[in-house]
């Protein structure tokens, strides 16, 4: 069977299992979270074993620390895991709710019902825990899902789909529900995208570079997760100390996700009472400032900046800082440069926290308050399979809501159009 | 200045324009509306006369009558286009709306604002009046829209999209808000679905060949909007006084749009009581019937039924009949055969009618009444831009609402996360 077979033969049995998840309990599908979760920590040892090849051969083809490390399962990992789809099975169902209902003049009764999406391709890579992590969100909201994870994790993640599978045959739920696509070979990719009868939506998890090449490749539409190169604005009238607070916060807490700050930016009229103090601040937490030069003034131990600072996203312990005129270039600047991700602004006066809701244009805009909030759970929404820095159908985090897609539904009595 | 150069910019002051309209008031857009409406009405000699070159060249070329109908503007259809525009203005105005608001146990105040899409671009063929329709709507929802219609309307449509500006500019608008793509060569169209740095979404419509074209193209998200290929289910509980009634209205009120009837499925057990009455009303209408064996021995004038009618769009007095064994073939027919756009049941049975709702895989699934109520207006949602067959975004009529996303907004008073 060629490589255009095979995927043709788990796109449908992706199909037939999302004609019958369509209608299946909230009831049976949280069994089946929490089979899968009992399987997991049952089958640890063969789990770590599979993960043991992938790490092996991970060391042999010199993969980075970083990579290795996201690779590697152990046993703090896999209750991790399960207690993950313990979480899930505790969240909200979205399917079958009904809204937006209207009456007409003519009786008819006019609403929208939530319903899953259909079948789900998530391409990722290689982070093993996101083949459970997504396949529970995408059974949860009654999706097939067909995973294609990073090849460098093959073992690791053909043991966890099997053992979602047996979850869900132990609950007589169709047990291609969730798939792996079992050949690590990029072409699977290629035809995977091609196969717009079968799939309704692709996610593609990870660097530009291959969100890009799916985005090119596909006839399915594509919901993107980008980089977050997140803004933090000091307005002049903002409390410093809380400006401190939070610039110190959104840069340091935890700078390797996409949203850490990445750039400050000062008005001009604070920036001699505000910088001196905040920069030494980030310099004593390990912060390397890049500055512009009327920035450096106020933190002379500053890098200079170069304009590709200001669109670079580093997930480290680096910010670049520039000092602004006016409340009108902060706005366009972060318009301009930012990648529409999170951005926040530090002010106490109403009609700039006003205006900056209406006028940034990014998936989250925050008044007040650290970027690193900008999370599904942080959010009250629950666990999220990404962030959207698309605009179309789900933007910001994407959790179970996003997931699935509304059709109109209408209730007559005989009624006929004249 | 080659193509390239030109799309992109026309895309840069698309973008330009873009970013002043989204914090336009409803009042001000509405203004636009109304004197573009008057405009349209002043300059009706000079329209006509652009109007005059194009049905001129199209005769020239041959074109069959029904395109040249589509093409022409009179006195008449520019009234009607007016009144369109009048009616825009008077919908609700979808964008600011914050909703969605939950505040979190650490004050945070989490909601979502209703905003613009930003850039809408909008491919479409040989009807003048989609660009003023489609234009009013971009505006309306706060979008600067770029346009490629056919280039058989090619004069009209530069007319049309210059009384526009002069609407816009009329209002201190910007003059770029609608602009319309002057050179009718293909290879602009192909220019336009490359430039995902400026275009947010593209529409197409027209027919399937179209759509494929621009959807394998494009680096932008679409939404597309196929066919109507809409089946009527009389189920063996039907009141079959009132799905003769629906199944005269949903074949021959308006045979040629996407929400009529194409396709007819009858219980095996009313068969015999329903068919042959139906089918002779039908007949008497002048429709055409193409049955299935058993269908045929209750209607003995149909004309044999094959494979292909089942999922075919006549869009003309013709109607494919079949008898089904029970329900779940029923729903697997339409699933399996259908367009995904509008499908109804005619049934007494309240699990039928719950199940139908919950099985069938479209983004119109109606009980009891005729199809031909699929339509933003008959749902009371105001003027559409088309009735979405994809799931994503928008699935139905497209209205207002659809052609606006939502950003998430944060009101803090100075959180950061620990």
């Amino acid at each position: 069977m060629d490589y255009k077979q095979m995927m043709r033969q788990i796109c449908m049995q992706a199909k037939e299992a999302a004609n019958s998840l369509m209608s299946l309990t909230p009831e049976t599908k949280n069994k089946v979270l929490l089979s899968t979760a009992d399987i997991l920590l049952e089958e640890k040892e063969s789990i770590i074993e599979a993960n043991k090849i992938d790490l092996e051969s991970g060391r042999g083809k010199n993969l980075s620390k970083a990579m290795l490390d996201r690779l590697e399962l152990n046993e703090k990992r896999l209750k991790e895991m399960a207690d993950a789809l313990k979480q899930v099975a505790q969240l909200e169902d979205p399917v079958g709710e009904i809204f937006d209902v209207r009456v007409r003049p003519n009786g008819l009764q006019i609403g929208r019902m939530r319903v899953p999406i259909g079948v789900i391709g998530i391409i990722y890579e290689a982070r093993p825990n996101v083949t459970i992590d997504a396949a529970a969100l995408c059974l949860k909201s009654g999706n097939a899902v067909i995973l294609r994870g990073g090849s460098e994790a093959i073992n690791s993640n053909n043991k966890l789909a099997e053992i979602f599978s047996s979850g869900c045959k132990e609950n007589n739920v169709h047990p291609y529900a969730v798939q792996l696509i079992p050949i690590p070979d990029r072409q699977m990719v290629s035809e995977m995208l091609q196969m717009d009868k079968f799939i309704d939506l692709i996610i593609p998890r990870g660097g530009k570079s291959l969100i890009e090449k799916v985005v090119s490749e596909s006839l399915i539409p594509v919901i993107k997760h980008y980089d977050g190169n997140c803004f933090v604005y000091v307005d002049e009238s903002a409390d410093l100390k809380m400006a401190t607070d939070i610039v110190i916060n959104a840069k340091t807490q935890r700078p390797g996700v996409c949203n850490a700050m990445e750039t400050l930016l000062v008005h001009k009229s604070v920036a001699k009472e505000f910088l001196p103090h905040c920069a030494e601040e980030l310099r004593n937490r390990g912060v390397e400032i890049r500055a512009c030069p009327i920035a450096k003034i106020f933190a002379p131990f500053a890098k200079d900046a170069t304009e590709e600072d200001w669109s670079t996203e580093y997930l480290d312990l680096i910010l670049a800082v520039k000092v602004i005129e006016n409340f009108d270039e902060a706005v366009n600047f972060i318009n301009r440069y930012g990648s529409h991700h999170t951005d926040a602004i530090v002010t106490r006066d109403y009609e700039r926290a006003h205006q900056f809701l209406r006028k940034i244009d990014s998936a989250c805009v925050l008044i007040n308050c650290s970027t690193r909030f900008s999370d599904g759970g942080e959010f009250g929404l629950g666990a999220e399979i990404g962030i959207s820095t698309d605009k179309l159908h789900a933007r910001g985090p994407m959790a179970l809501k996003e997931l699935t897609t509304a059709k109109f539904i209408v209730l007559g009595s005989g009624q006929i159009r004249t």
